[in-house]
């Protein structure tokens, strides 16, 4: 990689945009954050940490609004690239990305799942450009771990370098 | 190919119960229904869309019954066989299944997720005959997007051809 | 593999846990216990099988304490373990844990989803040791399959002998 910032450039997206890559949170219990088979990477579910903190908890729909649960959604998706670039030696270009799960918690009548997940979803296709686009799978829970609104797991490959 | 039916075609199985695969549902936001990683691939969800129609809505036990969940199920089944008939090239033969992840929205108290996402299992396994033998995941949820009572996700090796 | 138990030895550790894999689990359905896609194995999820009964049933923090959700979620890991051994031909040290994906059945304000879902990553960690290391997603349900509390899905890469 050579010092010129250029297209294609993943930092220089997340540069532009005034974001910053947060240090990749640590698990919640006895597992790791992500682990590698081959070139393929899984992380463990992503939630909206910023630092020590949750930048939202509750149920979307009754606690949390669906502009609070799209930014909790993209913090999920910060947190989720920093624990692929940690895993691609600290190399974003050398993720290419395959799917995300994203899971929300709402209400039970709540009909915009969706339009919080592509919070996520954008993030990334305009970080990671063509690499970013990915299938994702979609699901909303009355219940969720820590009581957060948003958690996402990641699916992707990267390059051996 | 050639112009020949024959056993082991999956296309000819689907004539056969007079079934068509539509055409491959668009995705419900900025994703793709479909991503490949090597010859993997793996799908967004698939809602039970029929056309531009969902067959089903309502919680299964509640709104919908189990034969209309069965039958959702199986439109499920038929929109993941067209995405992976998509990701093959257009020749489903070159398909294998590996895992179906399958969701269920219901009541609290309903006891047949099982059976209801047995529908989608014996549509593959008799489309796709040794090739659609696949692990299976199942859970029930009593908030879904869209309302639907199905969703099923689609994890399969494509043969290069 | 010779007739001595040494370190590294799955099958030692569990005898010293004076635990025995269990007869793997069948399918509940129509599809299979696990499926494999070239070195990797993925199973169906694991319930708590012990024999031909369920070690409980019910939700955490209403009909099942923390103590037997923990239990629960070992013998779901025990059922998994053997699941993967078969798949890997009767070898549990050809086997390479990638991820977990937890599921917890409880009720809406049950706080400890990750503490249960660490009684089977701790099970794994100690039978597999560095082998055993994986990542892993963790969600809470208000209905589950079979009524079970917990369910474990494992993702593991096998090695050709």
């Amino acid at each position: 990689m050579t010092g010129d910032a250029h297209d294609g450039s993943p930092e220089r997206v997340l540069q532009a945009l005034g974001l910053d890559l947060p240090e990749p949170p640590g698990a919640v219990g006895a597992y790791l954050p992500w682990q590698r088979l081959g070139c393929v990477v899984t992380t463990s579910f992503q939630l909206p940490w910023r630092g020590s903190a949750l930048v939202a908890t509750g149920l979307v729909g009754r606690d949390v609004t669906i502009e609070q649960a799209i930014a909790a959604a993209r913090q999920c998706a910060l947190n989720g690239l920093a624990q692929l670039r940690q895993a691609a030696g600290g190399d974003l270009k050398r993720v290419r990305l395959v799917r995300i799960d994203g899971h929300v918690g709402c209400t039970p009548g709540f009909a915009d799942i969706p339009q919080v997940l592509d919070g996520a979803s954008r993030l990334v296709n305009e970080v990671l450009g063509e690499r970013g686009r990915h299938a994702r799978t979609a699901l909303g829970h009355v219940v969720m771990p820590l009581d957060v609104p948003v958690m996402l797991g990641f699916l992707a490959e990267v390059d051996e370098s």
